[in-house]
């Protein structure tokens, strides 16, 4: 098995200003965090990528465009269904939840219309509020994204089914978290419009370590994860290994790998994200920030409260 | 809101004798059980439909094919990404597996690599072998499915948006289920071809109260299910409301809504499938009967153990 190659070393996904239509674009400032950039609306350029994000062939052009709106480097149809995630799989926040380290991996999904793009509003869903009873909470992830079909693959090769790797904040609500029936996560990390993806995929080429990727998040400016992809109980390689065991992992996936400490639901008095609140999270490598402001479903409803 | 109306009344999908290429049709005979007809080579006819399952314009025609293959009613791609599950929905089947009946629905998901037709093969990945210790086990359900976008959705209106009925059975990998990371069940239910869906959908219409209708499993001929959704803990109503909570259940979307005593790895000694098993699961009010054959992934390598 050979590593899947792409043209493009760092890829988005927007629209472009010249021509209100949906393109894929490499960022033309190769270390630009252009999700910082279109945050702070400075100015983002992209060389115009043809083809598909998953598509080997997919040829970078020299026409330059300019980004109006950022949006998620994979569009929700082209993640095959389902988005997949690691529970605990940092030792220190493992530790912070008082959870013990797990010895396998613990893993839920969410569904495709969860995902938004880099820029977007976080919707608190009414189902979970009043936000101080039910938490929302922020979660830096390192995201693997699939380029190739993987099933029952050894660590040793897991790497070459990688097409590259992004960012996400997989917001969490805990007291749904904890009180759903069975202790299933699903239902709870599931909402419309809570995940951030993005803002660049970086081509596994690129990463050729994984495993040494800073993360951060901030919260109305305040800096509350600083971690390490190295911090990882499993790593990148054992998680698709593990995940590909009888089931096919379909280019496009997603594998959102866990967060570092720092969540707000462990802190006294916890931290939970409210209406207003703007949060970024951070994957280093040439991931780059995710910038969103929270609003709560209805919050003109409430402002009658 | 008005209920989804179809011009059928129960939708198969199939391979037609007559052109080889994949058709819509609604069973010419409307007292057939076509999954049962079809498991014993006894011809199945059906009038072509036009247009896709969750159209509601789809027409049904004169035209009358020959069933070749059975498939199911909806393709993977047909199901909005994700297929939705409740466990220990039947009071006296939490009772046998000695959990507590739930207060809030377990709800758990599966990618749509899990499905295949009603007349497939249903394959034990190597990682749930030998089967003897990891217990792989049938699941006879009732499956909804969403006809058009729900979202937030009373439990007074929920039915509007049915699309109709189906089954499945939900084979389901004990062992797994019981030690997965975090108690999370959805790794265990996610094997590639585990979960046969349909034979039919029958439009909700023909269904007016999803809560009466009976449910059988048996395998190489014994009886081991013989249930009704009349003992569901969440009735279909509850559990398209509930689901609906800040997250858009898309058309085409699946929720298998639990299944009623009578597994196997809760018997003294468990029973178990293994490979060359012959199961049936069957749905009353028209749906009809899934009939599998399993076998063990890589049967060849075991032979030579």
């Amino acid at each position: 098995m050979a590593p899947v190659k792409t043209q493009w070393k760092r890829l988005i996904r927007f629209v472009a200003a010249e021509t209100n239509q949906v393109h894929l674009g490499e960022p033309v400032d190769p270390n630009q965090d252009v999700g910082l950039a279109f945050s702070q609306r400075r100015p983002v350029k992209a060389y115009e990528i043809l083809g598909n994000a998953t598509d080997p062939g997919a040829q970078v052009t020299s026409l330059v465009l300019t980004v109006k709106e950022l949006l998620s480097p994979l569009a929700r149809h082209e993640v095959g269904g389902i988005v997949r995630c690691l529970g605990l799989n940092y030792a220190d926040h493992a530790a912070e939840a008082n959870l013990q380290k797990p010895s396998v991996p613990v893993i839920f999904y969410k569904p495709i219309t969860s995902l938004i793009g880099p820029g977007a509003i976080v919707t608190v869903p009414k189902v979970a509020r009043p936000v101080q009873e039910h938490l929302p909470d922020y979660e830096v992830e390192l995201v693997i994204v699939i380029g190739k079909a993987a099933k029952n693959v050894s660590e040793a090769e897991a790497l070459d089914y990688v097409l590259g790797y992004t960012g996400a904040n997989d917001v969490s609500f805990r007291k749904l978290q904890m009180s759903a029936g069975g202790g299933q996560w699903g239902f709870s990390k599931s909402f419309d419009d809570t995940n951030p993806l993005g803002p660049c995929i970086v081509a596994a080429s690129a990463i050729p370590d994984p495993q040494r990727l800073p993360l951060k998040t901030t919260v109305n400016g305040q800096t509350l994860q600083d971690g390490s992809t190295s911090d990882q109980i499993f790593n990148v390689k054992q998680t698709i290994a593990y995940l590909s065991q009888g089931t096919t992992l379909l280019p496009g996936s997603l594998i959102l790998t866990g967060t570092p400490k720092g969540v707000g639901f462990v802190k006294k008095p916890p931290l939970y994200l409210k209406g207003g609140d703007y949060m970024t999270t951070y994957v280093g490598g040439g991931v780059g920030t995710l910038a969103n402001l929270v609003v709560e479903e209805d919050a003109k409803e409430k402002a009658k409260l």
